[in-house]
């Protein structure tokens, strides 16, 4: 029996204006005036001056703006490497990625291919990664996905939707300001917050789960229900709050696994882009063979803060289409054990999955 | 407004059996076969052949046996540094902790003096340490006092007992093992494990706190309710449980602080080297004016696993022994101003502490 030697972040700044100390982070880690800082905004941010003129650029730093309308690519992931390489006169000094999952992830990703050789998608899998990413920093604008702490960054590739698993993705730093999740559009507040929840019901009822992870999970369970079902909350307590609980939602996959959702959702999002947060909420939805008391939960919060899913997404799709994501979902091997033990081939086909796909 | 930027432990490993991983995880990090990894051995543990010769030995790594029965003190941190230059070719590879709170705090301290100049008690205060320590491991045999995770090494000096808080502090790698927690003498398990439910306590009921303090204060005095006051868990659950609270209780003090009965215990351990875990146990219990649900809870487990406590040790003190202990706890104002609040000067006075101290 062997167990993981589990990465974690190794400095941590939690606080209300905490984006302020960038400069003071940065400064000691900037190798040479030829090795600039690279920082990855969510383009909703270009026309936030609030925001953007507190990026401390000196030198040949530069902000490249994402957009994270659609989920982040491996061949994207390669063309911001490629640029970076073409435009610096040294290897960056780190990268630092401003926004939510898609931007997170691709700030990881991105410090992993600047010194690895090949391409992104070569590296999807797990532990695939043979040399440390440059320096990279995480500064998340909106709460759920635990991307700030998880050892992975989920990238959809030309072959499939997985992760690049390894000791070197997760950040070097994290900065938790709660000012910049202001703003952010309710819809999405609420997807990416239920990508935490969804990440606890499935890590807790995992066969995966040790006391190491149901800890972190059970308390981002009950953050989670603090923040979704309760109404007496500041806006900052709960901003606050949904902040700590994607934290320790992403620290419960440490030796865990996520579930059926997130199996499922990696098709959706592969053959029709849904992004991953909507996609979550629009498979778990359909869950309750599965976890039913987690999706009784879901819904009462759905209705309490009046989230109408999208319906019929599947309605115009071909057998083919559905072979695909079912080959995509059904791939994700550890996953399904997590949720269903070892026999897990036994309990999901692909009659079941399809009739599940069908529903959605 | 300036938030720290607070140092996590970069690698844990969770799991049982996971000390038979320590090759494993040594190895890469051996500098060259003169410089040693150098083991801190509580000397309980000198007779049992389980755990000793599972400890990986190669070149001239060595083992060097401590007792716990008394507090770690400055000079004890000198002395083993002294020792450890003398008899190795080149600076160790790395120090490894096994034991208690007191074998973790002796191998922070001496990881950190083998790189910085002069006696330990210079470093005992905040951010005074100047050079990264060497390589450092923590292994708990016994769970509670947060050591694993904390950016402090508590030690006993000339002047003060008082921590060398400081980035470099904490452990770059920490092994959980709950087997390693076998055998733990009764009392002991229980003045440790309230180590961290006083932490919690004294978090929770803080003006230092924030979200994040809170979430980690949260689940771990949740575990110690589990672990204290409810008797259906296995010994392995509760091992594996208490664990868990030593660690979330540990990283609660991150942007808060502890309180009144750390304060004052500090004074009892200076004065009459009462053992850290059972003089909070000694203090809290006359705390009900600071902290009436967190003493009422405490009394209640006291009760439930028949502990008890020492009666009378300030009795026969003169006066000049009360003005020692008072001037050691007022001198940690960090933990005051986090207890009472800015005024904690005028709450608390040399006589209020007087007639608490002589309660005990």
């Amino acid at each position: 029996m062997s167990y993981k030697n589990f990465p974690m972040v190794p400095r941590v700044v939690f606080g209300r204006g905490s984006f302020n100390q960038l400069s003071e982070i940065l400064d000691p880690k900037r190798l040479s005036i030829n090795a600039p800082f690279i920082f990855l905004v969510d383009d909703v941010f270009k026309a936030d001056g609030n925001l953007t003129s507190r990026i401390p650029l000196a030198y040949d730093d530069k902000i490249i703006y994402v957009s994270a309308k659609e989920e982040p690519k491996t061949d994207q992931v390669d063309s911001i490497v490629k640029d970076i390489i073409l435009s610096t006169k040294e290897r960056p000094s780190g990268i630092i990625g401003i926004g939510g999952g898609t931007l997170l992830d691709l700030a990881k990703a991105v410090s992993i291919m600047l010194t690895n050789e090949g391409e992104a998608k070569d590296y999807q899998g797990w532990d695939l990664v043979k040399n440390p990413a440059i320096y990279h920093v995480g500064i998340p604008t909106i709460s759920g996905t635990g991307a700030e702490v998880s050892r992975t960054t989920v990238l959809t590739g030309p072959e499939k939707k997985l992760g690049i698993n390894s000791d070197f993705t997760p950040f070097d730093q994290v900065v938790l300001d709660s000012e910049l999740l202001q703003g952010v559009d309710k819809n999405q507040w609420f997807y990416t917050g239920m990508d935490c929840y969804i990440h606890c019901i499935e890590s807790l009822n995992g066969t995966y789960l040790n006391a190491f992870s149901q800890s972190y999970g059970d308390i981002a369970l009950s953050l989670c229900k603090e923040v979704f079902l309760k109404n007496n909350l500041s806006q900052i307590e709960a901003d606050e709050k949904l902040m700590m609980a994607s934290w320790h939602g992403g620290m419960s996959i440490a030796y865990s696994q996520v579930g059926v959702a997130h199996a499922m959702s990696y098709g959706l999002s592969y053959l029709l882009g849904t992004k991953h947060g909507i996609g979550n909420c629009i498979v778990f939805n359909h869950l309750e063979e599965f976890y039913p008391e987690g999706v009784k939960l879901f819904k009462q919060m759905k209705e309490l803060h009046g989230i109408a899913l999208p319906q019929g997404i599947c309605a115009n799709l071909t057998d083919a289409d559905f072979d695909t994501m079912i080959d995509i979902s059904l791939d994700l091997k550890p996953l399904w054990e997590n949720a269903l033990g070892k026999n897990w081939q036994k309990i999901i086909t692909r009659s079941k999955l399809k009739a599940l796909y069908k529903k959605m």
